[in-house]
């Protein structure tokens, strides 16, 4: 059923990568955020370019209806990027927007019309007040089928997360350690939303305890905090508040050349050899909760494309939206076998100095999660690992040749799947 | 600045059309009419086709998220057509969402990624409140800079419509005789969810008040009609009703197949020979009301990449969403020079029986706006005209071999223009 993926027309290369600080920041409106991304992402192009080179612009985004009260966002962004009158065309697939933004860029140029595109992804969320935003991102689950039973998405990822746990005797701790592993990774990115470790959250609430004359926690270990119901309560069972990504504000941009022009902007140009996506029924309708379909095809599609096997895959930046879905991505992945994937991270295997390091970045867990600009976020990440500008968090002892990223849209109804290469 | 249109790397063609009907459906969801127009497609197809090898569906929508809390509505709609696990991407540039959503189709068969691509446009405006839509729709104006100062669209069209009449000394009974036509035409199109003409709406409601006892309207003739504050009264000044598009429910559906095999699926299949998109800044910051920039630079684009001029267009559907629309629109696609399209309509050159007819569907003014998919259906008219399948409303006497879509987001900050040659 599933077709062979074909290779493109037209070889795509990523120039060059940029985000804006992640986090929240009143009085900042989508199209500004995109600036700070463009501006940026175009600091990091190393010999430089003429904006007036877009040919268009993709922007992913998950609601600026819902969160700005602003549709039409496209040709506003353009605007303030002084892109007018250029192409651009919003790209909405869930949390997954900005991936498939990068794919629809990629197909753009592999068309032959245009050898320039700039792709942005962008969510404004904190606009709303913090309560609403739950139920206003449950409008990415199953109105009809899903909400009245009054899901939102930490009960979705819960459902997954105990399903995982009845086959596969996952226990809360392994989510725990995924957190652990993000959060240390974030603390390293002057970018992400939360750069602060665990163990340092968790040290200085001990300490404003003991400034503040007050009872000191008895926490030992990050564990210990992460057990404590009330330093971490339950959202979902059995997701607490720390397996969750937050709410965040925030953009990224990603500047994409024609192969045979991309050594113009830079001699370090990332390559784009394997792209796939897929789609699936929503959750309520799925046999086994422990995977997610749309993810295995997307990823079949893009290894296929890219003539490379889960194990040659270096670093890879996951839809950690939820702790669970960080294990449930790499077993998609094929990284882990089914099952296999909360052993490999209290092993140590998916940490910054491990076999398979996963979400340097912090990931959405640790980064922050502005929705439509997660995927393009994951980009910036490994455009930055790839060319050994990560700074502090820059993957040691690797020379890191090919990358994957992998984001997601709701419980899977979409996964993006890309493969990227450094000759 | 305007860098000349290329050739896409591979021609693609239209080998199936169809629409659901427009108008209220209560108790249907976007997800439901999609449905119907892909089952109207699909008998559209002369020589049948397996939906299976259907590669990838792109879906142009405005705004299910404000419409029907629902957004990732993409692999919702591919799961309600049967075609999970293909990818399904929602595209969104206002009003132009299906026009980009073919654009996007075209470019992803010309990249070589796919053979077999399926476009939808959809929008489901009822379920909310009548008094709620106009508010809702003003979301794809520029929420900054244009809202807080009271405009929704009808003000923002009469802003354009003041400024032509200034400029050339249009009239308000050249847009009466754009609704007229639009009527007319549409009165002849079974789909359209305004099927009468304006004279039989006159004569049914000068006949209702007969039998009902009821004082009869002196109306002689339609502009008499019109020119009545009572059945026409003024929604934004020089806009009266019948200048309004209505609310509407509806879907439409368009294969595209790689140009070399396109033979298989219909002996008469229609090529998509040019594609032009453009954007621009909000209405509020132009300098001239009077055209639409995106538009006239997307036609531009389609005319280089097809080779052919505004004068070689036999027919075209247009974005009238208010009668003065359909005005700018002929004028910035060269149909007539600037200031002169007041003088063409009156002068029948418009109609269907005229030199150039426009909006031989009856355009979004009589066959409906269901702002998604506008675009799309103008395609569907587009194809049953050039194939001679358009029944009570085929174009008479001319063998339609070259046709024109153009298709509008909010004020023009979007166009999409596409060329169409049956060979």
């Amino acid at each position: 059923m599933i077709k062979k993926a074909r290779k493109l027309g037209r070889g795509v290369a990523i120039v060059g990568a940029g985000m804006s600080k992640f986090g929240t920041f009143r009085g900042m409106s989508g199209r500004d955020l995109v600036v700070e991304a463009f501006k940026e992402m175009r600091a990091s192009v190393d010999k430089g370019f003429d904006p007036n080179d877009i040919e268009a612009l993709y922007v992913g985004n998950l609601s600026s209806d819902l969160f700005e009260g602003q549709a039409h966002t496209a040709p506003i962004i353009a605007d303030w990027l002084g892109m007018i009158p250029k192409p651009a065309t919003r790209i909405e697939d869930a949390c997954a927007s900005s991936g498939v933004a990068l794919r629809e860029g990629i197909i753009a140029i592999a068309s032959g019309l245009y050898d320039i595109v700039l792709v942005a992804g962008v969510e404004k969320m904190t606009d709303l007040p913090t309560e609403r935003v739950t139920d206003t991102l449950a409008a990415a689950a199953d109105a009809i089928y899903e909400l009245p039973a009054g899901f939102t998405f930490p009960g979705l990822y819960a459902a997954i997360a105990t399903a995982h746990m009845k086959k596969y005797g996952t226990k809360i701790e392994h989510f725990m350690k995924v957190a652990i592993k993000n959060h240390d990774n974030g603390a390293l990115n002057p970018k992400a939303q939360f750069n602060s470790s665990i163990r340092d959250i968790m040290a200085s609430r001990m300490k404003k305890a003991e400034e503040r004359g007050q009872p000191v926690p008895a926490w030992r270990d990050e564990m210990d905090f992460l057990n404590d119901p009330q330093a971490n309560p339950i959202i979902a069972w059995p997701m607490r508040l720390f397996d969750c990504s937050p709410i965040t504000d925030g953009a990224a941009c990603i500047l994409l050349a024609a192969e045979e022009i991309a050594k113009n902007f830079t001699d370090n140009p990332i390559y784009i050899i394997g792209a796939g996506q897929a789609s699936d029924v929503a959750l309520h309708q799925r046999e086994d909760l422990t995977s997610i379909t749309a993810a295995k095809v997307a990823a079949q599609q893009a290894y296929e494309m890219a003539g490379v096997k889960p194990q040659d895959i270096q670093i890879a930046e996951v839809h950690d939206c939820f702790t669970i879905a960080e294990i449930v991505a790499t077993e998609d992945l094929g990284f882990f076998n089914p099952g296999e994937a909360p052993k490999a991270v209290e092993d140590g295997i998916m940490a910054r100095d491990g076999a398979k390091p996963i979400n340097t970045s912090g990931g959405l867990k640790s980064k922050g999660h502005p929705v439509g600009a997660s995927g393009a976020g994951q980009v910036v990440e490994i455009w930055s690992q790839m060319r050994g500008e990560a700074g502090a968090r820059q993957v040691r002892g690797k020379d890191i040749t090919l990358a994957l990223t992998h984001n997601v849209g709701a419980t899977g109804g979409t996964c993006v799947v890309h493969i990227y290469e450094r000759r």
